[in-house]
C-alpha cells in the first residue's frame, strides 16, 4: 500500500518491502504525526489552500483518530509502509479520499518525518530533564544529610585525602547540572520547524510556516528547506549529550558497585534494588548499578551509529536516514530509565560512616596535612613532603599508621614538628582544614550546597 | 518469580524488576536453552548425579516442551526473569518440583547463558555464511556474464584506467571471501563449551563436560571456569567481523546508488527492489542500496557497544554482560539480511554497457596507455608521462578527447609517436593490455574466475 | 627527576618512566602552564601566602621564561616528567629552590593540568570559530554570486526537483551556523577555573580563586574541588561538537568529489588545490576534499577514545586521564585545518552552470510541477501524481524528456492539462515556483541571504 | 617535488601541500619501501623489462641507501611528498635519472604503499606476538608459583566462591591465547602481495608477481588488482584484534588497580613500576596499570577511525585512505607497549595471600558449599539454597560469619545438617571441592596448567 506507484510496473519484492518498512519502529510517533497534521490542516484552511470546511473536517477527523488510538479503540494498520501512510490510510477510511486526500497538500513525507521526530524528541527531552532534576534534588538531599561523614578521597584509586561524603555526592550534582544545561542547549537548537520544506525545495503553495510553528510550540522555522530535510544534527547532538550523561552515571554506578563489595562495605543497597543468585545463597548483587554502568556501551553505540550513518551523505534526504530513529529512541529511553533508576537506588542507599572511618585507619591519607603542618612552621613544602615520605616508609615498616605516632616519634624524624601536627592529622581535621572555595571543609561544602540549591531553583 | 530469595527480606521494586528482566530479548534463545538442558540432563543421568529414570523424565519433558513451543501449543510465561527461569518454571509445572528441580544440579545460569548464546551464534554464523556464499556465487555469475563490458576504473573517484566490469565485480568477491574466512575463524574459537563452569569455579559433582560438548556439537570445552563465564570474546569478534563485512557491502551499495543516478546511469535496478516518492512522480529510489549502506552505522554501533561494555570489567560475570545479547542479535540479523538483500538486488541489476562506454568518451582514461606506448618505444616513463600530460592539457583546451587525435596531432606533440599509439588507446585495448596476474585483461580475468570458482568449491 | 620520592626506595624502571611521561605531548601547553602559574603567583603574593617580594620574583621569572621559550632562547628539558615539572625545574634553575619552591604552594598538578588544558582549548575554540566564520562568509558570498544557477536537487541521490545552487550552498551555511552555536555553548561551560582544587580536596591556604579566575579570563570557578580535577566533560563535549562539524564537512566534501567526477562535471577545482598521478597523466584528483572526508574518521575516533577512557572511572583523578590530551589536540587541530582548507578549496571552485543544466535534460525533475499544475486545476494531488507517473513511464519508453512533450501529448494522457503546464516544467520555473519561506525560489533565497548576513553580523 | 605535473598549470597551494603530504608519518616505512623496491627491481631485471645491468645497479643503489639510512649516514629529504618520492629522489641523486627512473616501471604508488604497509604490519605482528608470548609465559609461571593461594572469586563484584589465585591468573592466559590465535589468523590474510596491481588495473609489462611474493616472504599474491589497491581489511582486522587484546588487558589492569587499593591490599607493585604524588607524600600510584586501562580508549578510537574512514568508499584508491597509517601505527605501538608493560608490572607483583584470606572471613563465600553439603544428603538444591539463605540472613543479624557457626547452630536451622558441612566451608575445602574439568580445585588447575604449557609449546 505505497503512496506512489504510477511510474512503476513491477511490484515490490516482499522481503524488500519488509526491509524498507519503518512502521515497526516509527509507529511510536503516531501522536506527533497526528498533532503535526492537525496544525498543518488548520494552516491549509486559514490560508485558503484547502476549503475551510474541508480543513475543519480533517482536523476533527484527526482529533477523533488521536482519541481512538489513545483509547485503544482503533489501531494502526500493520501493513502500512510507515507511520504517515498508516495515519493517512485511517483518515481516508474515515473521511473519504475526496476530503482526506487534501491533507497531503504542500508537504512531503520528508519534512513530515523531520517534524515528527523533533516533536518526539522535545517531549523526551522534557521528560529526561524532569527525571534529571529529581536525581539532582536527591543528591542535594543526601549531601545535606551526610555532612558529618568523612571518607577517603581518592586519586589513582589510592587514598589521597579525607573528604566529606557530602562533597563527594555534590561532585555528581555538578556533573549532572552540566548535563542539564547541555540538554537545554540541545532543545534550543532542536525546536525549529522543518515542515514546509516539502520534499526538499519548498512548495509553491502560499503556506504560513510561522503559524504552524506557533501551533506546535516551535521557536521558529528552519530557514533552508534542503537543510530542513537533510539535517539530523538534533539526533546526533542528543546522543552525544546522552553519552556524556551516561558516562557520569557510569562513574557513580562503578562507585556504588565497589562500595557494595565486602572489602569496602561503604554502602548497603536495599533488597528492593538488588538481586540474588540461583546458586549462591549469600549473594546480594548490585544489579541496578551494574546495568546502568553496562548500558553506557549501548548509548555510546547509538552515537556511533548516528555519526557513521550521516558521514558523507550528499544532500538531501537519503534512505539511510530512516536508520536514525532506532538509536535515537534507544538512547533516550535508556538514559531516562537509568537516571530514574539511579534516583531510586540512591533513595535506598544506606551509607556506612563507620566502615569509611575504619578504611582511613592506617591509610596515611592525612600525610599531606602532616607536611602542611611542617610547612606552616616554615619548612619549604618540597622538604616537608620528603620528610613525611620517609615517615610513611617508616610506619609501613613498623606496620603502624600516622595516627599511632606520638610527638616524640615525629620529632625523631624531624625536630621541627610541634603538637599542632598531631591535631592536624585526624580525618575530620584534615577535611575541615580545606576551607578554600569549593573545598571539602564543612563550611565550604555548606556554601556549595547553597549554590546547588540556587541552581535547582533557577530551573 | 526469582530463583533466589532466602537471604532477602524486602521485595524487588517493580521498575527494578523490569530493568533487570532479560526475557523480553533472551526469549529468543529458547531453542538453545532447551537443547543445552537436554544434553546436561543426559549427562547427569549417565554420571549417576541424578537417577537415570529422573534424567529420562527430564529429557522427555524438555523434548515435549520444545515441541510445544515450536508448534505454538505452549508459550513462555512473560513474567519470568529470564529464559532459564521461564523454561524451568514450565518444566516444574509439567514434571513437578521433585524431578524437574534436579535439572539445575551442577550448573548455574552463568555457564548456562554462555552456552545458550554460543549455540545461538553458531547457528547464526552458519546461516550468514550460507547467505554469503549465495552472494559470492552471484558475483561470479555476474562476472562471467559481463566479460565483454568495460567501464572507467577509478582512483580518487576520477577516471583512471578502463577495466572490465567483471573485474570490478570480482573485487567484491574477494572481499567477501575474506569475510567468509574470518567468520570461519570466529566459529572455530566460538565452538567451545562453557557449561560445567558452574557459577564461576566449577562444580564438585562428577560431571562429564566432554560428553556434553560432543552432544551439542562443540569441538571441545573451555579450559578455565572463570574465563568460561567471564568471556564474551566471541560476541566482540563476531561484531568486528560483521562490521568489516558491512563495510564491504557499504562500498558496493554506494556504487549502486551512484550508478543509479542519472549522471551515471550505469545500472538500472528493477521496480521490485526500488521505491517511489509520494510527491515526485518520476522518482525511482535505490532504497535497498541506501539502507544497506545506512545499516553499516548500526553494526559499527553494536561493536562499539560491546567493546565499551566489557572494558575494565573485573572477573567474572557482571550484570553489565546481560547487555551483550541485543547488540549481538542486532548485528547478526542486520548483516545476514543485508547480505541477502544485496544478493536479491544484484539479481535484478541491469548493467548498461553503452552508458559506461559513453562515460569514457573524452575522459582521457587511456592516457597511461599513450604514455606506455611512448615508453615501449624507448622514451623514459617519467618523460612520456610529462608529454602525455601536456597532450591532455591541449585536448581540454580544444574540448576534444584522446580518441579524437590523429597520428599527426600526436606527432606534433612528440615526433616519436607511432601508429601503435592510436591502437592502444581504445578502452578495450587498454583493458586487455593489462595481462599481468590479477590484472584487468580478459585473459587475466578468466584466470581469476577460475580461482574464484575453486574458492567456492573449497567451501 | 620526579617531584616525589620520599616514600620510595626503588627507582623507576626506564620503560615505565617513558610510558608515564607526558612531556612529549603536553609540552604544547607551556604557554598555558606559565600563564596559569603567573596568575597563581600573583594571588599567592596578594593573599600573603607567599611574601609579596617572592611572588614578584616568581612572576618576573615566569615572564622571562615565557619570553625565552617564545623566542627560542630557552627550551624545555626533554627528560622532565611533564610540562609542570619542566617549567618548575627551569624556574628552580633561574630563581633558586628557596624562592621558586614557593610557587607550588596551595596547588597540585591535578588542578594545574585541568587549568592548562582549559586555557588551551579556549584558545583553540576561538581559533576554530574564527576559521569557521571565514568559511561561512565564503558560503554566503558564493550563494550571492550564484543566484542564477539551477542544479538538480536530490533525494535518494536521484534527481528530485531543481534548486538554486545558492540555496544548496546556504544549506551548509546553516549547518555550520549550528556548529558555531554549539562551540559557543561548549566554551561557556569550559570557561570555569579548576585551579584551587588542590590535589582533590581544596587547600587550607587562604587562596582567592575569584581573583585567579579573573586574571585568566575565566567566567567563574568550578564549585566542587573533586569535580574540578575529575572532570573532562569539556574535552568530550568539544570532540562531540568537532565530530558533528566534521560530519558536515564530510557531506560537502563528498559532493565536491562527486561533482568533480567526469559524469558530473559540476565543479572544477583549481590546480592549486588538486594533485596528479605518478602513473596516469590525465589525473586531477580532488585530494583535499577526499582528505577532509577521510579525516572525519579521525575525529570520530578521538571522540570514541575519550568516551571510552572516562567510562566508569571512580573519582577523582586517575592516570588514565593523561590520555585525554592527544585526542583533544588531534581533534582541534584536524577540524580547524579542515575548515580552513574547505574555505581555501571553495575559493577556487569554478561551478559549471551549463553542466548542471545539461544534467537536468530529460531527468523528469519537474514532474512534481506537472502534477502541481494539474492539481492547481482541481485534480486531487494523489490522482495527478498517478497520471504524471504514467507520463514519466511513457517518456522513458519513448526515450524523451518532459521538456519534449507538447500540450497535445500531455492531453493525450489527460485532457485536463492546459498550457500553463508547459510553462511550469522548465527547471527555472520549477525552482522559482517554490516561494514558501525557506524555499528555493530566488525571492525566498534572497530573504534567506538576509537572515544569513544577519547571523554573521550577530557574531 | 611531485611525481606528476604535465597536465597542471597552477602550482600547489602551500597549505594544501602540507595537508596532502604523508612523509611526516609514512617515513616510518622506509625499510619496507626499499625492501619492496629491491624485490621489484630484481624481478624487472629477471623478466628483461629493464636491462639486467640496470636492475643490478638499482638493487645495489637501494641496498646502499638502506645501509646509509640505517646508519644515519643519509636522511630522508623532508620536503618529499611521501616515502616513495623521498626514496626515489635519493636514488635519482645517486644513480642518475637514466637508470633510477626505470625502477618505477610496472608499478604505481597505489600498489607500492599497500605493499609497504603490509610488510610493516607483518613485522609489527611478529613483535606483538613475541611480547604476548612472554606475557603468557609469565602468567603460567605466576600460576605455578601461587597454587597454594586462595582468594574470593567474584560475580557482580561480590564474593561468590573461593578460587585459587592460579586459576584466576590462568583465566587471563586463555584470553591472551585467543588473542594470539586471532593475530595469527590476521597475519595469514595479511600476507599476500598487492604489488603488480599497478595503479588499479594491473600492468601490460610481463611481470612475475609470484617471484616478488617469494622474495618478500608473502604466501601468495592478491588475486584482483582493484581489490589489491582498494583493500585495507588487514588494518581494520588488526585494530579489531588489538581492541580485543586491549580489552583483556584493561580487565587485568582494573583488577591490579583495585587490588592495590588499601581496602583490598591483595597485591603490592614494586616501586619501580609505581609513582608518587607531588603533594601527598604517602601516595604510591599504580600508574602503569591505570595507563594500560586508559589506553584502551585509544585503541578503540583507532578502530573507529578506520571503520569510519572506509565506509562507503567507491573503488579503488581514494585519498581518504592515506589516513589509514596513523591509527594503524598507533594501535600497534600502543598494544605492543601495553603487553610489554603488563609483563614487566606482573614480574614485580607481590601477591598478599594473607589479605586475600582475611577478605574471606565472614564473607559467606562458601554458602554454596553449605547448600551443596545439604544437597549431598538428599535435600533438593532449591530447598537447600533457601535454607542457607536464611542462615546467611541470621548470621548478618548476629554479625558473625559461616565459619563461626557450630553444628548445633546449623542444626537449629535444619536438623539434616551433619558434621561434613563444617568441613566443607573453609575456603580451601570449597576451592578444592570443585574438581570438575576446568574447575578451581588444585588438581583441576594442575591439569589446566598442563594444557597451558602445551599451548605455549605449540607456538
Amino acid at each position: 500500500m505505497a503512496l506512489w506507484g504510477g511510474r512503476f510496473e513491477g511490484t515490490t519484492d516482499a522481503l524488500v518491502w519488509t526491509f524498507n518498512q519503518s512502521l515497526p519502529f516509527d509507529q511510536r510517533l503516531w501522536r506527533e504525526d497526528i498533532t503535526g497534521s492537525i496544525a498543518h490542516a488548520k494552516m491549509l484552511g486559514r490560508q485558503g489552500i484547502v476549503p475551510e470546511s474541508d480543513a475543519a473536517k480533517i482536523v476533527a477527523g484527526l482529533e477523533a483518530l488521536y482519541a481512538d488510538l489513545a483509547s485503544g479503540a482503533a489501531s494502526l494498520p500493520p501493513e502500512a509502509e510507515d507511520i504517515h501512510s498508516a495515519v493517512e490510510s485511517m483518515l481516508f477510511a474515515r473521511l473519504g479520499k475526496e476530503v482526506a486526500g487534501k491533507l497531503h497538500t504542500a508537504r512531503s513525507r520528508n519534512d513530515q518525518i523531520a517534524t515528527d521526530v523533533r516533536l518526539w524528541l522535545r517531549t523526551a527531552l522534557d521528560e529526561l530533564q524532569s527525571e534529571l532534576t529529581k536525581l539532582r534534588v536527591q543528591l542535594v538531599a543526601l549531601a545535606e544529610a551526610n555532612l558529618g561523614t568523612v571518607l577517603p578521597g581518592r586519586t589513582h584509586h589510592q587514598h589521597a585525602q579525607p573528604v566529606l561524603l557530602s562533597h563527594h555526592l555534590l561532585a555528581y550534582f555538578w556533573m549532572l547540572s552540566r548535563d542539564d544545561e547541555r540538554l537545554a542547549d540541545c532543545r534550543k537548537r532542536l525546536n525549529r520547524l522543518p515542515l514546509g520544506a516539502g520534499a526538499l525545495a519548498g512548495t509553491p503553495f502560499p503556506i504560513d510556516r510561522e503559524f504552524v510553528a506557533k501551533e506546535l510550540g516551535f521557536d521558529g522555522v528552519c530557514p533552508n528547506s534542503l537543510d530542513a530535510v537533510a539535517d539530523r544534527d538534533f539526533a546526533v547532538e542528543f546522543c552525544a549529550d546522552a553519552s556524556l550523561l551516561q558516562l557520569h552515571l557510569s562513574r557513580l554506578a562503578e562507585e556504588l558497585v565497589l562500595w557494595s563489595a565486602p572489602e569496602f562495605g561503604f554502602v548497603e543497597l536495599a533488597d528492593s534494588v538488588t538481586t540474588g543468585s540461583s546458586i549462591m545463597p549469600q549473594k546480594k548483587n548490585p544489579d541496578v548499578a551494574e546495568l546502568i554502568r553496562g548500558k553506557t556501551g549501548r548509548v555510546y553505540g547509538d552515537l556511533t551509529t548516528l555519526l557513521t550513518l550521516m558521514k558523507g551523505l550528499v544532500l538531501t534526504y537519503n534512505k539511510d536516514m530512516q536508520e536514525d530513529k532506532e538509536p535515537l529512541f534507544d538512547a533516550a529511553d535508556t538514559v531516562t530509565l537509568c537516571v530514574s533508576l539511579m534516583h531510586r537506588m540512591l533513595e535506598t542507599a544506606a551509607f556506612k560512616p563507620e566502615r569509611m572511618k575504619q578504611a582511613m585507619r592506617g591509610d596515611f591519607s592525612t600525610a599531606t596535612d602532616l607536611a602542611d603542618a611542617l610547612a606552616a612552621d616554615g619548612v619549604p613544602f618540597r622538604e616537608a613532603h620528603e620528610i613525611v615520605g620517609r615517615i610513611v616508609r617508616g610506619c609501613i615498616a613498623e606496620k603502624i599508621g600516622l595516627e599511632d605516632l606520638t610527638l616524640e616519634a615525629l620529632q625523631a624524624y624531624d625536630p621541627r614538628f610541634t603538637a599542632t601536627a598531631l591535631d592536624a592529622i585526624t580525618p575530620e581535621a584534615s577535611a575541615n582544614a580545606r576551607t578554600s572555595q569549593g573545598g571539602t571543609a564543612r563550611v565550604a561544602v555548606e556554601a556549595q550546597l547553597q549554590l546547588a540549591r540556587a541552581s535547582l531553583e533557577q530551573h
